[in-house]
């Protein structure tokens, strides 16, 4: 196929909802693929250098989550492919219905957010050059917005309604001045025209009037013109016509049951309007009502947005997020999980998306049998669709159940539960390039790897990697994760050697070795003093509606587009446009990728290799 | 026209400059237009809301570029128009030449910024519903930098290429473990291959070999492979196809001059990458050079973009940019603040660009003689073009002409100097919203008009605007600016009551009235004091290499596309997609648009008319 075209229009969404519902509810698991303005996947290296020499190596998981959320969130997501497998009975045949939505959160009403979003020049270049098509995104895109901004011009709409009744059942005038003083001629002359329109329409047997599109000062001066000269008479709305200009209709009323008929009406529209913007955030909450199980590829960075921008705001605590995203999808497997951890890592090279498709067409997997639903025209073999969002969503699906037949096929247990031999893979999802921790636990705690063969080092600022691997020649290989320009995390390869180091460094004069355990104390201890001094003068915490925007003064938000900050790339492999590259691979290799950024080339193009 | 279609694309850019050029040389003035990616024009209102009641009316011309500065910078021009016009000798025809730029920032190389860019729901609609071709801008865009990028990469290119011979003179190994064990068995079987292959390559007579595209891991073993076995046989380097994937050429060497010549020719090439990414700054540079008069309408935004994306970041200091932008275009004029300025304010009755153009067609001005040079298309009469960059840039010019061209008619001294009667409006560029000062002044200190009667006012959370009116109420009217839910200045109507205020008011037990410049004074006092305490842990000023991301926590600079900080529209004026509006008229009425913050509903579509 290549996409449900329909469900790509926003006027054609609704009526493909009930498909779309119904497919969902068939489906034996989903699959989903995000597009995004940004993932910052090509300037990772580019950001450790740029933002003070910060690497991911040794993150926790609760500090990879907050780079991601306050790193990634900014980004929008542009198009989601949703793929549907349906098993069929008594068959290994899988019925298949794939959704390639574009989607752009358009501005309701001026109660709705006006999105601000970010784009990364690197990734548009990426997508333009994958063939997405950014006038159709933009122009006929599927409107979305989460609960919470749901609930929030919901709420607005709704008191803005009992204001205009209040309004309307006692009128409030203005204290201001007559806006009837100093107009100039091309204004007196509208009013008068104006005027002269009115009288007509009163006296005339029409119903209502529209007038012409109008500036805002004109459109004022209407309303206190009608409401001063005809006040129980005619009705006054703003509407806008298909050009995006205002102008007032004028209906004519009788009664006090005319006004709260127009009005209710008007609110019905305007309640309809909001859930049309709430849009393709219904197709999620289908997804989360069916409880199905979701299937993503290096799917971390597609959760976060899934929960984010479709159903509430990420929550500042990590603990917090992992019962949320538990709870809005409460079985999820990631399919670069399943390819890189045992027993399958021992046979699949690349777990990167194109090389693991490729890996599965081939002996020992099988391909599945797949059948199309609905004439939708198939994905052949071709991969011309390749970061389409539902090509990617239909890929990850076929590795899945090619993989999950293999391992059937290798179990003892004979059942046609799909679920049965995935367990150690279920709500775990991938991580990049964090050591020792490849993956969180969405409803477990995670990992905590030992880390004793980890120091923290803190040295001259005209140290470069060299001098560090010199440091630790004695004591076998090292992997160096810079913080900044005066100290870095330094791996012992040798494990071993850990108690070697502590007793010949601890007195270094020219530079200091904290074990990682110290250091991480130390820095959770001042942490915690800062944030008791800092206590009364911050307004971190304070609601939205009190901050000033003196606050951004000299640190405006909008001031870093050039220092970009450090951002993980975390979308979509290693490898975007070249062949497979893996997370252990890199691993292998990462010692020279290290040395980068203090200027210490051990390899022509390290950081070429290490950007993809 | 409709656009100088050859310039707007990047293979044909190169070829175009020299026709820019000449026409920019025999150009008695020139108009120019930027479309951005957000001008926060249709959200200011819902910032007034969204962001803490902050208004702009009291706005000192510093406060106002900070504001720019900061919350506009991070959009991102994507379409220039630039529009010649030469004057015939002895004629009243103008000469001119139209170009239309789709622009876009790819990144060149590593070392290059992968800009990010902030886009704005509202302006992307609005820029897709004026048929913007965004396919068209991401594909084929001119990409640009400004000076301090083309500065930086350049260096880092320099740099990388001594250290590359310095490497090739004395080959540093790395400290690493061997790369080829633990080789998974599609690794092995490539590196056996390769070897083949480069046996065989050896053995020919072809001077190069292209390799198949790799991922990083396989060409770092290649690389590997060749030093070790072919040291001084091979040369290679990573290329990127047409694909974007990598891939590395073998050469063979016989000497250390080959080799010499090798990185001469890549080095020489690479800088010519850089020249083509520098792109469309060029056109500004030619700009600059030329000191020609520079003709915009409410041009704040498009001057401040305009060194910003095209010479260098904006300073923090305002005076600092006045001194930089009058240094870069010395001679500049803004046909908003002649059309607002006596004597045409008196006969032109709105200032916006597409009801200025209706304006100057009529009497008592005259239309200028246009003739298209070089078999353009001309933009007829249609405003069908409205806000593409070229036409809103040629309407521009045409409004100034006719302007121009009335004063001169009204002027005892005849001349040809174009600017013989524009001297009071030169340098001066229109401002939005700001109470008493219509424009800033580039190369002269600007207005501070009398504040004596406006003050400061504190009081419980729970008034709204009408407790503040009724407070003034016996004083005349008042125009209320909102600082914050308990905090606003409030401006006499009539002026000579401010002593009876002070004298009635200094009092009052439920509030409390301060003078402005008194509370000017105060939080002056207070900043001062803030930032002595301060200065020793603020890390604003320091270089950005040092500046850790951990500075960051839980104040992410991308954490904020959900909580719009207060932005003031200035871009294309109040009214995109309406007729007509003005900055004097909206002052008019401020009384009741100031209200909407606290709810006190005076006008029912008060906020629609606020926002356009």
């Amino acid at each position: 196929m290549s996409s449900c075209s329909n469900s790509s229009f926003s006027s054609d969404f609704k009526e493909s909802l009930p498909l779309i519902s119904q497919a969902i509810q068939d489906a034996s698991f989903v699959s989903i693929d995000c597009e995004m303005t940004g993932d910052s996947l090509l300037t990772s290296f580019l950001c450790l250098i740029q933002s003070g020499f910060e690497s991911h190596w040794m993150d926790t998981p609760e500090d990879r989550y907050n780079k991601l959320r306050q790193g990634a969130m900014p980004f929008n997501v542009i198009q989601f492919g949703l793929c549907t497998f349906n098993k069929k009975e008594d068959s290994k045949q899988y019925s298949v219905h794939a959704f390639n939505f574009y989607i752009f959160p358009r501005p309701v009403n001026s109660d709705a957010t006006d999105v601000r979003f970010t784009c990364q020049s690197s990734s548009i270049d990426f997508l333009i050059n994958h063939n997405f098509d950014f006038n159709k995104c933009f122009k006929e895109g599927i409107s979305y917005m989460n609960c919470d901004e749901e609930l929030h011009v919901t709420k607005k709409l709704e008191q803005r309604h009992a204001e205009a009744a209040a309004r309307d059942a006692q009128r409030l005038l203005s204290p201001s001045r007559s806006l009837h003083n100093d107009l100039k001629p091309g204004q007196k002359q509208y009013m008068q025209d104006l005027r002269i329109k009115i009288t007509n329409f009163v006296k005339s047997s029409n119903e209502s009037l529209s007038l012409d599109p109008a500036n805002a000062f004109l459109r004022k001066l209407t309303y206190n013109l009608l409401h001063g000269k005809y006040p129980n008479q005619i009705h006054v709305q703003t509407k806008t016509n298909e050009k995006h200009q205002q102008y007032l209709l004028l209906q004519k009323i009788s009664s006090k049951t005319d006004v709260e008929n127009i009005e209710k009406m008007r609110r019905n529209s305007q309640l309809g309007e909001v859930q049309d913007a709430v849009g393709f955030a219904k197709v999620i909450q289908l997804l989360r009502e069916s409880e199905k199980l979701i299937i993503g590829h290096n799917m971390l960075l597609d959760l976060l947005h899934m929960v984010d921008k479709f159903c509430a705001v990420l929550p500042q605590s990590y603990e917090e997020f992992k019962l949320l995203a538990s709870s809005v999808f409460p079985q999820i497997i990631d399919t670069k999980v399943m390819a890189t951890l045992p027993p399958l890592n021992d046979i699949i090279s690349s777990s990167n998306l194109s090389d693991l498709l490729s890996t599965v067409k081939e002996s020992p997997f099988s391909s599945p049998e797949i059948e199309w639903a609905d004439n939708m025209d198939a994905y052949g073999s071709a991969s011309s669709h390749e970061h389409e969002a539902a090509y990617d969503a239909f890929s990850t699906g076929v590795c899945f159940i090619s993989m999950a037949q293999y391992l059937a096929s290798k179990s003892a247990e004979n059942t046609d539960d799909i679920l049965a031999h995935l367990k150690p893979f279920l709500n775990k999802v991938n991580v990049m390039r964090m050591q020792d921790i490849p993956f969180i636990n969405l409803d477990a705690p995670d990992l905590t790897p030992c880390k004793n063969h980890v120091f923290h080092v803190t040295f001259p600022s005209e140290w470069k990697s060299n001098d560090l691997y010199q440091l630790f020649f004695p004591y076998g290989g090292v992997q160096i994760s810079w913080v900044d320009g005066t100290s870095a995390f330094v791996s012992l390869v040798k494990k071993d050697q850990a108690s070697e180091v502590l007793k010949n460094l601890a007195s270094c004069t020219t530079c200091r070795v904290l074990k990682y355990s110290e250091y991480k104390a130390a820095i959770s201890d001042s942490a915690a003093q800062a944030s008791k001094r800092k206590m009364p003068s911050s307004d971190v915490d304070l609601p939205k509606k009190r901050r000033k925007s003196s606050d951004n003064n000299g640190t405006s938000p909008f001031n870093t587009e050039r220092s970009i900050p450090t951002i993980i790339e975390e979308d979509e492999e290693e490898n975007r446009g070249t062949a497979g590259d893996q997370d252990k691979e890199v691993e292998e290799i990462v010692e020279n990728s290290d040395a980068q950024p203090k200027d210490a080339k051990l390899f022509e193009e390290n950081d070429s290799w290490e950007q993809e």
